[in-house]
């Protein structure tokens, strides 16, 4: 049965309908499984064409004389929408409010062959690409113009991705975007009301429950969240309580490593390589720790489009009762 | 240059990025035409396909024993995810919260062709659309389980509309909706700060400034908003202040009919029949007129996909800057 369910964070509002899922499509989304090539002439992020990108900003080598052996690479994105050098600055306007777009924008590319996807990628190289995320936050914190840093990956091309090779991307802004303000309020409201961190609370209401867990891990856990905005939305968040990612030890960036390619490895079977988007919530970076903040990692699964209705309304509606989703996801 | 830009209703920032324009895809977002076809067997909103949807809600007939003779048709939706016979009632749940899915979903078939688009039809069929829209806000305002009528149109695939066929969907909820609350809330606090409509304000400066102006007319104007969420983004604003849609007058139904007629067509003529949504932002039923706040029709292109950072941030990329967008509609 179909019901409207409210995000503890956000207060937020998402229909789980059931019904939906049964809408015959006009049109048919293909979406295109993942490349057969290790290889593309044409793709700036493939071994071997390291000159097709702009100077690294990071890479991991082990022959620094060889310049196609890395394991990772960070890069300047070449079509950023912030700029690093632009100052940041209140700009003129007699009516609205605008500034400067100072930050930056730098793609971490995940491997060195064309086709590999995080799931079916080798655990030791899934740890490198967080190691690296966790790299340049570290760096990009000594940037002063800087208020948030933005780390998400989108695969597939209905999850917005404009290259087909594995990459994550950083975008930092001069601003604290509007939704990690409202996720902040949220949290802290909630906190004011019953003195508990609201993400600690779902972590251990869902473990009690079990119905939405997907994976308990040592360190933490995979859920499909109670009022999933999307198909087969998947949580993972810190058993420990902090707020900033980049403060995981070694053994929670380990286990961490170990989960997500275990979540991703699940959603591309069950799911047959959907589009997804993964996004790092995690504390603005001139905050400090805070009782009532919690970071985690969102993946999206991109199988319907927003439409009318969520410009309209922000609801969004939701075919599969995440119940369902974690129960299809515990058995792949 | 590219510049973040603020609501100055939401406080929501858009990145306003030219350079993004610039970035190539490895993906080809392939988007029909409109049809050929004046008609098609198994669409269900063709002209004698009538038995292929539920009962009708509303129809505009001449002829009332040729069941064929309709000008426009509203059916409810057969795969709703909203339940006209669910009373609404708060679920019992003990750490979230949830309500029953109450309300209705609703179908306006704007032609009785498969083909026509919005911007081609005839200036007196785009009226009856207005006015069956405003018919059924009038019916369904007597339903006492609702609180907002969300009233939107979805065109192509990639704006999330399922049906080739020419349509607007009528959906209502038993909750105001978050972005409506939101949007109500800033208008609200501008009012308190200013005691003037923002909206009033946006009109006023916008006519003054002209750069972002695409049509002015008697009771209506069209603008590409300051911190436009959209490349071509466009809203179509009364220039007279009240809340609700449906108060709307003889004069200006007609007007707003020649007004949307225009900047559809326009949109078309200028971007090849791209996906877009349109969207009713019009005060919630059980709400009196207030001073803050103003209704108007939002109209958003679909050129682009929304990707990990929006779901990060809450910020839009826009690679086409307002002013861009209004001169060159302003020329088709």
């Amino acid at each position: 049965m179909a019901e409207i369910r409210k995000d503890i964070i956000t207060g937020d509002s998402v229909i789980i309908s059931p019904e939906r899922g049964k809408k015959p499509q006009d049109f048919k989304i293909t979406e295109n499984n993942p490349s057969e090539d290790i290889y593309k002439e044409d793709c700036p992020f493939c071994r071997g064409n390291e000159g097709q990108t702009p100077k690294e900003v990071l890479a991991y080598r082990t022959n620094h004389d060889d310049i196609t052996d890395w394991s990772i690479r960070v890069v300047p994105n070449l079509y950023s929408a912030l700029q690093k050098e632009t100052a940041f600055e209140v700009l003129e306007s007699d009516f609205y409010e605008k500034v400067s777009a100072a930050g930056s924008a730098e793609v971490l590319i995940e491997d060195g062959r064309h086709n590999v996807t995080l799931g079916q990628n080798d655990f030791d190289q899934v740890l490198r690409v967080l190691y690296a995320i966790k790299e340049r936050i570290q760096e990009l914190r000594n940037d002063e113009r800087l208020k948030y840093i933005n780390v998400f990956k989108n695969f597939g091309v209905s999850a917005g991705a404009s290259k087909e090779h594995g990459h994550w991307q950083i975008l930092s802004t001069p601003i604290i975007p509007n939704k990690v303000e409202k996720e902040l309020e949220g949290a802290k409201k909630y906190f004011g009301k019953k003195r508990k961190c609201v993400y600690c609370e779902i972590i251990k209401n869902e473990i009690n429950i079990q119905d939405r867990l997907i994976i308990d891990e040592d360190k933490f856990v995979a859920i499909a969240p109670y009022a999933s905005k999307y198909a087969f939305e998947t949580w993972i968040m810190p058993k420990r309580h902090f707020g900033n990612f980049d403060s995981c030890s070694h053994i929670e960036m380990s286990n961490l490593a170990k989960i997500l390619k275990e979540v991703i490895s699940k959603l591309e079977n069950k799911l047959n390589y959907p589009p997804y988007n993964i996004v790092l919530h995690t504390i603005p970076i001139k905050m400090n720790e805070e009782k009532y903040y919690h970071w985690y990692l969102q993946i999206c699964p991109k199988l319907f489009t927003e439409a009318g209705f969520e410009i309209s309304s922000g609801i969004n509606i939701n075919p599969t009762p995440p119940e369902l989703a974690a129960q299809s996801l515990k058995e792949v």
